[in-house]
C-alpha cells in the first residue's frame, strides 16, 4: 500500500547543515517527510512547494543535526553526585562499585536509563551511546522514550549481579541483540570493558563478535597512567600495543578517553582508523589529564565527544563538552587556532555518526538522511548580540536553550517540553530508588 | 523618625551559608530585614517568630550567597562573538581595539553594561567587579539595574575615545568617584590596565590614589608569556617584580589572570596577601595557560574568580567558571583532591568578598550581612537526584537554575523573570547599536 508521508516544514532563522565548507545558512527551511530529510532550501521556495504542510516558525533559532554522545554510562544518572572529590582508587573501591554491586538490576538501569535519556532530549542529544550492564532496559528505555542509542554487549572479567563472567555476558548481551534485532532506533556495539579488566581470550571472541555481526567496538583505553603502568607489568607492552597485537586497532574501534598517547601511539591510532572518543570533563573531574586533541588533529584522527557517565561527569551536557574541547585544546597547547568552534561541532554530530558507523544515515541536516534535528534558541539575553551562529551555539549557547528536538522525524522536545517521558512520574520513580539506597536498604 | 523595615522570610529546602565548616543546611529560614540579613535558623522557629512576614517558599532550591564576578569588562557582551579562535595580537589589533576605537561611547557602555548585568542576574551573580572606559556608564547600569558593582578608575597610557592620557584618565575616574561617592551598591577600584600598557610613573599615582581613598587595585598581570618576555626586554624584571619595586603588590591588589607565575613568585603573591583573580575560561580561549591553583592553594594565596569580558569569554557565566576552575585544576595536575566543590565556591562567594576589601558585608549568609541572596532550583530533572547539595551546585546545576535573587534584600529576579530590567527595550537598544556596528556606520 502506497502511503503518503507526513511533511513537517522547520523555518529557523540559521541553518547549519555540518556538511564540510558549508556556511551557516540564513533565510532556508528545512523539510522532514516521515523519518527522513526531504529538503533543505530557501525560505521562498519551501513555502512555495510546501504550502499545505505543517510549518513550525522557528524564528530565534538555529537548526543543527541532533547531538550524539558518544560516550556514556546512562543508568549512573542514579549515582549523579553520590561521590566527588576523591581520589580515583578511592571513589571506585569504596562509593561505585559497593554501590553497583548492590543495586543494580534491570529496573535500576531502566530508570537511570530513562533519566538520562530525559536529561539527554532537553539538552539536544538525540543520539546516546551507552555501556553498561542490563542492556536490555537501556535499549527499552530509548525505544520507549524515543531516543536513539548504541547498546553494548559489554563484557568485563569478573562477576557482577548481571552477569558471572565473560561467556554470561556475552551470551546476555547476545540475546538482548536478539531480542530487539529489528529496532530502527537501536545500533548494537561490542563492548570489551578496558584492557585492565578483559583479557586477550575476550578481547578477540569480541573482536570477531564485531565482525560478525558488523557491530563497531567499544572500549576505555588509555585512560589513566596507572592502567599503562599496570599494562606494562602484566603485558609488557602498553594497552594500545596489545590491542593492536591482538587485531583491535581499525576503524570498528571507538576508543575512550585515550588521554595518554605518545607520538607512535597517534600516529598508530591515526593510520588504523581508530575513532577516538575525548570526553573532557570526565578527564579533568577525575584526574586523568587531558587528551592531546590538537597532535590528534594533526595526524588526521576522527576525535569525537562523550560526557561519561554521571558519576564522573555530573553534568550530562554536550553542549558543555563541545566548549569544553574546543577550550581546553587552545588552552593546554597555547594554540588558540585549534580546535576552532566548527570543529568542536562537528565532533558531536558529522565526525560522531561516522565513529558510529552511521554517516550514511545520521550527523548532517541532508536530504535523505534521518531526521534527527534540534532547534536552539538564541533570543535570550545571554545569548544576544549574534555574530556567528555557529560559534554561538559553542562559547555561548547552554543545552538549556534547546527549544525543540526530533528523532527521525519525531518531535521528542516541544517548547522544551518532554513529549515522551512523564518526568513528574519518573522522577518519582528515581526519588524512590535513591531514597532505598540512602537508606541503605 | 523610627521606620520599620520589612521583613521576608525565605524558606529553601537548602541553605548553604559559606561561612567556613558549616555544613549544608536543611530545614532552615533565612530572614531578610530591610537590606539586611536578620536571621539564618531552624524553619519552625521562623515561623513562630516570624508569623505575619512575607514568606517565599523555595522547596527545590539552594539558598547561597550571591556570586561575585571579581573581574569583566561588562560593556563588551555588545562584542560577544564578534571575533573567535584567532591568535591573540590579531584578535587585538585585527578586531576588537578597532571596533572599540570606533564605537566606545558614553552610551554604548552604558546599554552594553545593562545587558551584562541582565545577564549576571539571570545567572546568580550580585556583584560585578568592572573594568572598562566611561565608569559611570557603569555606574548607571548598576544603579539602574540594582546589581552591586566595582565601578573601575580605570587608566591605559595611550589615548582612546574616552580620555587623551594617564592624567585624563585618572581625571575622569576621580570625577566619576566623586559623582557617585554615596551610592551604597557601588564600590570604586584604582585600575591600571596591565604592566604592558601602564608606565611606573602612572602606576605610582594609581597606588598613591588607592591609599588615599581606600580603594582596591585591578590589573592584569602575568596573562601571557609575552607579557613577562616583553617587561624583562623593556625593564629587565618580570612583571611581578617590577609591581613589587612599586609597591603595588599588597592585600589591596585584585591581580587577574595570573596564569604564568614561577614558585617565587606564587610565594611572593602569598606573602604580601595578594588577592588572585583567576579567569579559567578566558585563560583557555585565548590559549594564554592555566593558572597553578594546586600550588596557589598549597602556598595560602586567596584565589578568587572571574569571567572577563564577553569578547574573550562570551559566556559571562559565573557556574561555569566555579565549575571549570573546580575540574581544571584536578586534570592539569592529577591531583583529584585539590579544589573541591566547597573550595570552588567559596572562590566566588566568601573569599570573593575579602579581595573585594568587603568581607564585614558581603560573602556569606550571617546575621548582619548585607542581604545578598541567590536560589537556585534542584528541581528539574537534570539537577537529580541530590545527595550533596553543594557539590551538586558546582558540578550538576547552571545558571539556568537560578531563579530568585536578591541585593541587598531588594529581588531582582523573580522564578527567572527580572525585576529591574525591560529585557525587550534593552534587547532593541543593542540591536539597533549592533546594527549600525555590523552596517559599519
Amino acid at each position: 500500500m502506497y502511503m503518503t508521508q507526513a511533511v513537517c516544514v522547520l523555518m529557523p532563522r540559521w541553518l547549519i547543515t555540518m556538511t564540510p565548507g558549508c556556511p551557516v545558512l540564513e533565510q532556508h527551511a528545512l523539510v522532514m517527510q516521515g523519518q527522513r530529510i526531504a529538503a533543505v532550501l530557501p525560505r521562498d521556495e519551501a513555502l512555495a512547494r510546501y504550502a499545505d504542510a505543517q510549518r513550525v516558525e522557528l524564528p530565534d533559532h538555529v537548526l543543527i543535526p541532533g547531538l550524539i554522545n558518544a560516550h556514556t554510562h546512562s543508568a549512573m544518572s542514579l549515582l549523579r553526585g553520590v561521590a566527588d572529590d576523591l581520589a580515583l582508587m578511592d571513589w571506585l573501591n569504596n562509593h561505585i562499585w559497593p554501590l553497583e554491586r548492590q543495586w543494580v538490576s534491570e529496573d535500576w538501569v531502566y530508570q537511570g536509563s530513562l533519566l538520562s535519556a530525559a536529561e539527554a532530549i532537553r539538552g539536544g542529544v538525540t543520539y546516546l551511546n551507552d555501556m553498561y550492564f542490563f542492556p536490555t532496559a537501556m535499549a527499552r528505555a530509548a525505544v520507549d522514550s524515543g531516543i536513539r542509542a548504541g547498546v553494548s554487549i559489554n563484557v568485563i572479567d569478573f562477576p557482577t549481579g548481571y552477569a558471572s563472567g565473560p561467556d554470561d555476558y556475552i551470551a546476555k548481551g547476545l540475546a538482548a541483540y536478539e531480542q530487539y534485532k529489528g529496532e530502527a532506533l537501536l545500533d548494537w556495539t561490542s563492548a570489551p570493558h578496558a584492557p585492565y579488566t578483559v583479557s586477550d581470550e575476550t578481547f578477540v571472541k569480541l573482536r570477531e563478535l564485531a565482525e560478525r555481526l558488523d557491530l563497531q567496538l567499544h572500549c576505555h583505553i588509555h585512560e589513566t597512567q596507572d592502567e599503562i603502568d599496570g599494562s606494562l607489568k602484566q603485558h609488557g607492552v602498553r594497552p594500545l600495543e596489545r590491542l593492536h597485537k591482538l587485531g583491535l586497532l581499525n576503524s570498528r574501534m571507538m576508543a575512550v578517553h585515550m588521554v595518554h598517547l605518545n607520538e607512535a601511539e597517534i600516529q598508530l591510532v591515526a593510520q588504523q582508523g581508530v575513532h577516538l572518543v575525548h570526553n573532557p570533563s570526565s578527564n579533568l573531574k577525575l584526574a586523568s589529564g587531558v587528551a592531546p586533541l590538537k597532535a590528534l588533529e594533526a595526524a588526521g584522527v576522527n576525535t569525537v565527544l562523550g560526557t561519561d557517565g554521571a558519576a564522573s561527569n555530573n553534568r550530562q551536557d554536550m553542549f558543555a563538552e563541545v566548549r569544553a574541547a574546543a577550550l581546553l585544546a587552545k588552552g593546554v597547547t597555547g594554540d588558540p587556532l585549534t580546535v576552532n568552534a566548527r570543529t568542536a561541532l562537528e565532533m558531536a554530530t558529522v565526525r560522531a555518526a561516522r565513529a558510529m558507523g552511521r554517516a550514511d544515515d545520521l550527523g548532517t541536516l541532508e536530504v535523505g538522511k534521518l531526521a534527527d534535528v534540534v532547534a536552539v534558541s538564541l533570543g535570550a539575553l545571554e545569548c544576544q548580540p549574534v555574530y556567528h551562529a555557529d560559534a554561538q551555539l559553542v562559547y555561548v549557547a547552554g543545552r538549556e536553550h534547546v527549544s525543540d528536538v526530533w528523532v527521525a522525524g519525531r518531535q521528542l522536545l516541544r517548547n522544551r517540553e518532554l513529549t515522551t517521558i512523564d518526568s513528574g512520574a519518573l522522577l518519582a520513580r528515581c526519588g524512590d530508588i535513591v531514597a532505598r539506597m540512602k537508606a541503605g536498604r
